[in-house]
């Protein structure tokens, strides 16, 4: 048996929100991640009492697995830290980059890393490329983080009291509003958990120094009104418990918008948030604040290649293979659309999910592996299965009657949940129906067959009423 | 007491949706409406047996209202048969065009009718504009209807197989579809209800000549396999219901897509939509089915309009006053924003829900109304309060468990809904703890108090295997 070995590319929690899954699932496992990452995945395991190994790499490092050396790969993303790889042999060579932007003038980091690339594919026969996906349906370009320093400058620079609200990962965009804020005298105020534990973990890396800029704690701040402060925020995606919700709808103590403040949004919408987030800016547009969003002005890049960027990969590294990553079908499929248009020289493949390939006699040949179906985890570890999420769907669609009734004393409870205050006032008639049913006219048949005609009476009753059958649960004890 | 009005503009849902509500309301209103809304209105209330007179209008009337003429204007948009409406007297007149896009080459209608409207405005001596925010944040023109035409053709020229989805109530680009059907000799099928009534309606209102196009009913086609069917389908929003989901599914009988069949969707996701369209995206191209989207051609047109078409509205007009309608608050504070920016001698008010102007001394006054919550409907007519779908989210995010005991008889029910398999082992062990808890810890106690302590007692112990707590009902009879 082959020993299983997990490469963390970065910390983004579509890499390592299940890590603590696959330890608990593969124990032998070993794990390689660079160091922000590690952090990161570190602070998710300590609560759960997991202390694993995490081998630490960086884009200096070598790596031998068998007739193959990875070489880790530094690339630009919308997290500090990342990584692509080239899994290398002079038979054969792998380009592996699952999340990555060309970025040649990031801030604070060095420009993605082409030349290595370029040189390693250039001493293998052959060569296979897996890139991303993600903004394939883009042409252009993605803006470079830098790109975004006037527009925030402008920004930070106004005499007003500002919220700034952004994904808490992006490290060194919080870093460009941390050296602007202190170039114009500003203070930066923190709210949201999930702001403060990446900080932290930019401060453990050695990303950001903790001591060179004036990021201050929400209860030291004596004057909320002060329009030196800063806020850089959570849940810019309309999170419930994000603070940009918490503030907006005036939950969070001690801060009260007004029309001379501005509230930016450093970010654009996760398709399937946009009735969340409009929902804040109406509120917004209601306190008569000044509502910033990357519409407005240059405030946000996206950490993903457009097709322009793909272009700038590709026309350089001309493998012979590709398959497209990171992306669902669709995606996938429009991306080897672009790459036979573009690319005719090279080979496509469409890799579905528990789908592989073997490099062999010079091929690349798929392989099909046993279909799982992922699990569903809600709470702590245990899976629900997909028959009792639709039941919790069925209570949501048509609330629920729960009826219990004693044969001796001939008793009757009946409890409604989730219909209309309006039912309330027919539960006697419920009553009468239950009572007949149960007591009169099926006294003498079994248990069994008197709950089902009860149920059926009143789910018939109810939808009389409703145009709907709640679920309903009858017991006799 | 003032005699009330409804002015209805045009047939979409969300004019005409809840008529029948309105109606029952106020069953003095008087309902005025133009042909292709009347033929909708009247689908809607026939099947509620409710028979209600409704006055037809056409561009070409004038309505006397007190001191002030309104007269319907001819403006273009997504569905058949919209109007404005200019209420005009000497001293004020109101333009009100709630959905409208500009659009001066439509296919088989007559151009947004801006002549008129400006003819009115000169002979009053103030003016008032409402306006359509729908698109205000882009920038440009809305594409024309006829736009579309060389595009649709490319598709319905192609000897393949072909589904198009879109918004029904878009009768003149279904009659696009119908014409160039007709002349590239394919047979068109229609699949779902909702383009079959709006068909109907539109035949019914002469819009579309029954006799002339060759559209047949689905259950006449021999030969499903046929190249020469278009198959004009509902669904494109991803609605489980919609043929175009029941379709790529497999669902839909007799009609198994392949690769050689192309899936056309002469729509945009509205926002909301997004993730459940993607996943039909994802299923097509599964089945490498070619897939066109308004992203790979011009098939797509939208009903409103852009900043462009504003300007092209207001720059002739020139009202006195503007206020922004038909979208949300963030929406209309751009709005207000562009006409500010613009249209400096324009004074503009925003108006939210719940107030109104009245114009006096040549000035525009707001005043503001008792707000009320919306009514929520499910089913029937039974509105259902915030508290009761508050309690729906429980029951969906939680699950639930019922319990029933008998104290003579020390029997025990538990049914448990919406939590996970693993769980239904662990029922021998809560019936342990409610048997404790009211059979020998409580047994003296009262009812209320055994209930609360079972209750408690329950949801604790579901708490330490689930990380949270089942909505839990307990009942004794």
């Amino acid at each position: 048996s082959k020993k299983l070995t997990l490469f963390i590319t970065h910390g983004h929690e579509d890499h390592i929100g299940a890590i603590h899954h696959l330890i608990l699932a593969f124990p032998e496992m070993e794990i390689f991640a660079p160091r922000f990452a590690e952090i990161l995945i570190k602070n998710k395991l300590a609560p759960r009492k997991i202390n694993k190994k995490i081998h630490l790499y960086t884009h200096k490092d070598k790596l031998k697995f068998d007739e193959y050396t990875l070489h880790p790969i530094h690339v630009t993303h919308s997290i500090p830290d990342t990584h692509g790889f080239v899994f290398h042999s002079s038979e054969f060579s792998t380009l592996f980059i699952s999340d990555f932007k060309f970025d040649l003038n990031p801030s604070f980091e060095n420009p993605f890393d082409l030349l290595k690339i370029k040189k390693l594919l250039a001493t293998s026969k052959k060569s296979l490329a897996m890139l991303d996906s993600t903004n394939i349906l883009s042409a252009g370009k993605t803006l470079s983080e830098s790109d975004l320093i006037p527009d925030l400058e402008k920004i930070i620079s106004n005499e007003k009291r500002t919220f700034i609200t952004l994904f808490s990962s992006n490290i060194y965009r919080v870093k460009n509003i941390l050296e602007l804020s202190k170039k114009h005298k500003k203070k930066v105020v923190t709210i949201g958990r999930s702001i403060q534990n990446y900080l932290n973990a930019a401060y453990a890396a050695k990303i950001i120094d903790e001591n060179t800029y004036p990021v201050v704690d929400l209860d030291s701040v004596q004057n909320h009104a002060d329009t030196k402060i800063i806020y850089v925020i959570t849940g810019s995606q309309g999170e419930h418990l994000g603070a940009a919700r918490r503030i907006i709808s005036g939950e969070q103590k001690n801060i009260q918008l007004n029309s001379s403040d501005q509230f930016v949004f450093c970010s654009k919408p996760i398709p399937g948030n946009e009735a969340k987030i409009y929902r804040l800016y109406n509120m917004l547009a209601q306190t008569g604040v000044d509502l910033i969003t990357s519409k407005d002005m240059q405030i946000h890049a996206s950490g993903h290649p457009c097709q322009q960027d793909l272009h700038s990969v590709l026309s350089e590294i001309k493998p012979n293979f590709f398959i497209p990553i990171h992306g669902e079908t669709y995606f996938l499929r429009k991306h080897i659309q672009f790459v036979k248009g573009n690319y005719p020289n090279i080979e496509t493949i469409l890799l579905q999910n528990f789908q592989g390939v073997e490099y062999k006699n010079s091929k690349l040949k798929e392989f099909s592996l046993q279909e799982k179906l992922p699990s569903i985890i809600h709470g702590k570890d245990l899976p629900i299965e997909r028959e009792r999420i639709s039941e919790r769907r069925k209570l949501a669609i048509s609330g629920a009657v729960f009826i219990s009734l004693n044969h001796k004393s001939q008793n009757i409870k009946i409890d409604l949940k989730g219909l209309p205050i309006e039912m309330d006032q027919h539960i006697p008639k419920m009553r009468d129906l239950v009572d007949y049913c149960a007591f009169s006219e099926n006294k003498k048949r079994d248990h069994d067959y008197t709950i089902e005609q009860v149920r059926i009476k009143i789910r018939t009753f109810c939808n009389s009423l409703l145009g709907y059958k709640p679920i309903t649960l009858v017991q006799m004890v």
